[in-house]
């Protein structure tokens, strides 16, 4: 797949890369956004979508994070759990918190396949 | 499937659900203790492994329980969504809590799948 | 979604429904073949796909049905995982052979995410 | 990642490592094991859960094995596949086992996304 | 789970419920709007950017849609394979062309799973 | 993995070789199908389904191979996304069209995940 490079890219493009430097502090986007650069409005909808979500509210950048880097393993993406493990690494999370991390998350895959296997009935009150 | 209350159970399925109730300071155990009381040494693994992994550590009881719950919503397991729902928010999880993390959930579900199908190289470094 | 009984089925799904009872013994087929009814090439391609793959081979009868089982289940389908419980019964599965068999699949999901958390690297030779 | 080899590993990560290959009589672990190690009580539990899971009882090892492999494709990890596929030959899956063991897994798959996708109702009494 | 009507709803989530109503020409919205009202930021951000991303463009509405229901179908989520069937219906979808999109549903699923159980590598030039 | 080439081939799989090379007007069979030969049986009984499957019918080829791409990418398979993105745009899919299917294939993924998390009831009447 190709990877369009600032240097290649059209304005509308530059605009969303300029933003994501400038919220991130960083020199220069993943290739997560170089990526998707190949079709302009979806760059521009995911970067303001993402920006959104991830922004400080009733809960801080590092849990925002570890549930994106928990809900991407779940999901078996290697690609957004590699991005997402050095994010979450940057905003704070240790060794000790990334081993507990990965605990949970082995965990809850053991338990949702034997919750499913069973046809567990959700409890009353649920 | 058959769900094992604690006055059909065997001796050993007792324990488990005796030392379950303790844990927690539960007047009974969920279904899913009941499901997999068909199979006791699978019962007693399970739930001395998800004690140890749940207990306070690194992160703190709340974090864990919504790092459960954003995995178990990424795997689509109902029954885990809508225990782990119930348990995050017994442990203080708000609406406006649940809510950022729904956010999220949908946010990483969307950017996982768009990293896979436009097959983007993990960024060098990571 | 519309269920196709043997009574309003047109010639060509009965031809299917006919050659499943009678390959099966059975008095009638089970709801997913009304349900695939609905498109008569779908119906017939499938059932004569299923009828070569799960016929006697170099894997017996009840290990083909475990494994449809546990692919099944980790898949996350709840009709196939309710249909493919009761035919490994039919066909010889006792409670402790189930147990076995949802200790493995749940171990598998715990392995396999951590597997993928962690990003690791296939053994040299395999 | 980094993988932890047994001449860099803690007190407590050698001795897992030395249940593992004396559990199965080889001369190194795997990379899995080299991985988790990251996090010590993970991998401790981790291996304690495995060893009891795939002991033999009403399953044989083989049959279990299988099943792993057969959990861990349907889920897509390619790491597992890799591994237990490699383990199941070594416990004496033959090429015609391996073949019915892919055919039964793709028509487990093809048949759980048309269940689905027609919402196939359970059948009574199951 | 709550679902907010919109007699129940607040100025803002009413709001995106009108535009709803009458982009599509609707006397009411869908439950997924109803349950999504919990967190009104979500509400209207999905809602924007599902209408920009279904509005007409170099595919057609009901391809769109079609595509939309087997990525739906393929992701295992019950809710929307139902609304999303019944949004292909309504813009043309026919029995013949669901039952073709069944049809190539089932055979990607199955042979998904085979190029990932036998790791095919990719071809040269993609 | 082994892929078997022509050359090395059995006749049985070269009469598929020969039919997937005379159907589709190509020189060579992908890799997919030199892989899947370790197994004769499921190579001949996968092309002999595929052909069908495929084939022009109440849905033209172009919405058929950009079906079985949405379907592959919503399912994480990286060798699958690669070769039916190949063979989309082999059969027309322009870059707006790709683009446009990747924006459904993320939103699709979003709202999975968001109708499964809030357990939103299907609504009446579907």
């Amino acid at each position: 797949m190709a990877l369009i490079d600032y240097a290649d890219a059209a304005p509308e493009v530059r605009a969303v890369f300029d933003d994501i430097k400038a919220t991130r502090g960083v020199a220069d986007v993943n290739n997560f956004w170089k990526a998707l650069a190949v079709h302009p409005p979806t760059l521009k909808r995911t970067w303001e979508s993402l920006k959104q979500v991830m922004a400080p509210g009733a809960l801080d950048p590092l849990t925002k994070e570890m549930l994106y880097l928990a809900a991407s393993a779940a999901a078996g993406c290697a690609y957004c759990t590699a991005s997402h493990t050095a994010a979450a690494r940057a905003k704070g999370m240790t060794d000790a918190m990334h081993g507990e991390l990965l605990a949970v998350l082995g965990m809850a895959a053991e338990t949702n396949r034997l919750a499913e296997a069973l046809r567990v009935p959700i409890d009353q009150g649920l």
